[in-house]
């Protein structure tokens, strides 16, 4: 089938009278599209191009009112990413009664949006340098000891041979206590680690404001952290897709504010499907949930079917590690082993700090019974990928940098500029910079496009003498003028003098694209 | 009670049997503050100053198993913004058997972080001119349709009188798609706004991917869109909350995703807890809820606590308008007149489109209704803000900028430099950019502090000689230089020379304070 053929397949559980089942799926199916009663839906491309298709309506065995319902939505009629996807499978379904969202059928077209697990179950193998056995991960906690206190327990669990430290989801502070504390804990684990030769993760907690959050990817990128801990539904599955593939690190998903499994099989988003299949689309490595016996109320299906989701093949993606958790102790270790086998991270809390007040030790005891089930093969751990460079550019004659090209100013189909040469000087080139800096060079007689786009830009005067069409006025640039470009402001910058006319431009990284002005 | 002695109060409603509610209550104080079993928890400060507090568990008239328990959290202790917020008062506990959070009591210092709506009830009533009556609303549907077509149903909105004309859910495209059908259906309302004296507002769906989505804000901003349609629960509510308090739209919120009443009273957040307080605490001016009786099961009682919570006192934040939607007709006007007052939004989608043809018609007949049971008065509308306009600052004699002062490079306590000056250009005036651009001056024999920070820069240097320490390496920089200095670089800029070291930085708008190096 070709990709605009291609449908996105939600399978839902109906909870309805036998006879009404059939009707509910189909009043999803136009809810999800056209938000419409049927009656006003005659557009004959809309019906076939945009509504819902129910493929599929059958009875659960042994529930007379239970029905999985698969419904087909055309892909080319929708966004392929992520906040478009979840409004069309599950935006107003999730209010409708008696509608539980179980599955959601991607195809490679949609799928080829996402870069899922930086990592996945082998990378992190490689970075830690273990394999055969399921991983120990413990967090950090409780909130209300200092950073020293909390830096100390993370050294003795990688002392222990722990294989992961994440922060408790309740250290969630500003940005500056966050780095100290963060700093503080990674030099406790690179300590235990360097002699050790092993290769503990420390992943603090990242689930910040709004303003700081993509501040603690580059942070821990920079900063030889090789990962975070992120709350997806706090943060918004969206706003973790892109940060995890913007930076190269381990993330681990935790099911904070999940509130899905409603108490009742017939609502919300089934749990296998957010923290299995959802949360790995976002860029989990590893996915936290409760495992089935601890503390919180999850079956065992539930479990078993998070960890299928989290590895069964999904386009490119790599597969991404179950962290059963949630009242794991040390009793349960050959159950876990036996329940969700060697690609599995343990993630043991207070029954690690209550097994023993060394925690080294306790730390210790929790992998020899994972040990016991098992056959370890430990390897030299692969490093983490080495932090961004900073760099110099000579400026040469004739405003010219080394290593770097003058290039056209734009492509040949907008045509309404003149004598205009480009020079990319900073963010094309692998920084990690939100802003892009440009210089350009108007010949004599030359334009720029008189143009408007919404991101606002900066303009330094730095060669001769132009002219700046900006709000309707014209002004005259000499060089080191600064000029703000308001967005949206029609503008153009032009060059009625005999010599070359040259300006650096400051303009965010991701940016629209300019609209014809005027 | 002073500050540090506040507490945030949360309202769970536990399911449990009448002898096990008090141990669950103190279950979720443990869970939700120091996630360890109580044994562990010895430490006094810890046990006073964070462990929440149990304040009350009072059992529900007519329900055997269900109580209210009411628990205390110690302000001090945690980050008072939204994320560790929704983490401390339900992250976890989201997870529990038979627990719902159906309230939250914030103390003025943890309110006085949220700026609420930007309008809310006054100010629109104000942008619209409109008293006296309930708000009509529409959705611009069904997706399928092209930029013109929904433009022209739009203006016909307009024209027939109608408030509140948004984008449909699904209306959710890539960012150029969006600006294109956004500036169509703006330029058909502005048509009927100019021919009818009135302000219909249009607010086009912004719930795009994480890279486009504060552009969408900057976007309306600058082009006469009043304000955005957003769903809070698919771009997160810290997301909404810093983009609703950065630019000064209305902001209407959708429910899609929500997934919170679960069925049953026994799990996930109360509706007016979430539709109400904690949306209007994101910023919305309007929350959108099912009323009972359209499509979707809520209850009476739910719309009427929902639209309570968002009109009752919150700190200094505005109140915010109900729009009770789903499946209302032009035959229940009355009845949602007699529910919800003048202070609400009736939000007709299919049933306005079923109506008659000529939107336009149906819009009067709807409006009609519902002057029929209220008391219209018309005013003048209130003019939008002004977008941003650019500017241009003259480069002065010695690298001093008409408009701009030179102030001191830190405050005293920064001591680790000498004899530099700061001329901020742009970024610190009111301007919607998200980078800063400085002139710093460097005296002969002066330096920089050797400092490093998260947030990059990128250097362009602009009058006389000097050397930039970075990564351990001296780099003599000429005029015209560029240098890029990376996340957690250390770094120095100086002056080697006889004469001043000028230099341009562009910097985050939004950074993380500098660490000393080395």
């Amino acid at each position: 089938m070709s990709a605009s053929g291609d449908v996105i397949r939600a399978t839902y559980l109906i909870t309805a009278p036998a006879g009404e089942a059939a009707a509910a799926a189909r009043r999803i199916a136009y809810e999800q599209t056209v938000e419409l009663p049927e009656a006003l839906v005659t557009d004959a491309a809309i019906l076939e191009g945009v509504v819902g298709r129910v493929e599929d309506v059958t009875p659960c065995a042994g529930h007379d009112e239970r029905h999985l319902a698969t419904i087909a939505y055309p892909c080319a009629a929708f966004d392929a990413q992520f906040p478009a996807l979840l409004n069309l499978v599950f935006g107003n379904a999730s209010l409708l009664a008696g509608t539980r969202l179980v599955d959601v059928d991607l195809p490679a077209a949609v799928l080829s949006q996402f870069q899922g697990p930086n990592h996945g179950a082998t990378g992190l193998r490689a970075l830690l340098g273990v394999h055969g056995r399921a991983l120990l991960a413990t967090a950090l906690k409780p909130r209300g000891r200092d950073a020293r206190e909390l830096a100390a327990l993370a050294g003795a669990f990688a002392r222990g041979g722990g294989d992961i430290v994440k922060d408790d989801q309740n250290l969630a502070d500003d940005f500056e206590t966050f780095k100290r504390r963060a700093l503080r804990c990674r030099d406790a684990v690179a300590d235990a680690n360097a002699a050790s030769g092993r290769n503990c993760l420390y992943l603090p907690h990242a689930s910040a404001r709004y303003d700081d959050l993509e501040r603690c990817f580059e942070f821990a990128a920079a900063s030889g952290i090789p990962g975070l801990l992120v709350c997806p539904m706090i943060v918004g599955l969206e706003t973790l897709r892109t940060l995890a593939a913007r930076y190269p690190l381990v993330v681990m998903a935790h099911p904070a504010l999940t509130s899905v499994a409603g108490g009742t099989a017939a609502r919300g988003l089934a749990p296998p499907l957010l923290w299995g299949t959802l949360f790995r689309l976002a860029g989990a490595d590893i996915a936290i949930f409760p495992h089935p016996g601890g503390r919180f109320p999850f079956t065992a299906d539930d479990g078993a079917a998070t960890a299928a989701a989290l590895r069964a093949p999904l386009g490119e993606l790599a597969a991404a590690l179950p962290a059963p958790a949630g009242g794991m102790t040390l009793e349960r270790v050959p159950e876990l082993c036996a329940t969700y086998g060697v690609d599995a991270v343990h993630l043991v809390g207070g029954a690690l700090f209550g097994l023993d007040n060394d925690i080294a030790v306790a730390t210790r005891r929790f992998l020899d019974a994972i040990r016991a089930a098992s056959d370890e093969r430990l390897v030299p751990p692969q490093p983490l990928p080495a932090p961004a460079r900073g760099y110099h550019l000579a400026a040469g004659a004739d405003f010219n940098w080394a290593g770097r090209e003058s290039s056209p100013y734009k492509h040949a189909e907008d045509a309404a500029f003149r004598g205009v040469r480009r020079v990319e000087l900073v963010g094309r080139f692998g920084e990690p910079t939100r802003t892009d800096l440009r210089y350009f060079e108007v010949e004599p007689g030359g334009y720029s496009s008189f143009e408007q786009h919404v991101h606002g830009h900066i303009v330094i005067a730095g060669r001769g003498r132009g002219v700046l069409v900006q709000g309707g006025e014209r002004r005259a640039l000499e060089v080191n003028d600064v000029a703000f470009i308001a967005p949206l402001e029609a503008h153009q910058l032009r060059n009625e003098s005999d010599q070359p006319f040259g300006f650096f431009c400051i303009v965010d990284r991701r940016r629209d694209r300019p609209l014809p002005a005027g």
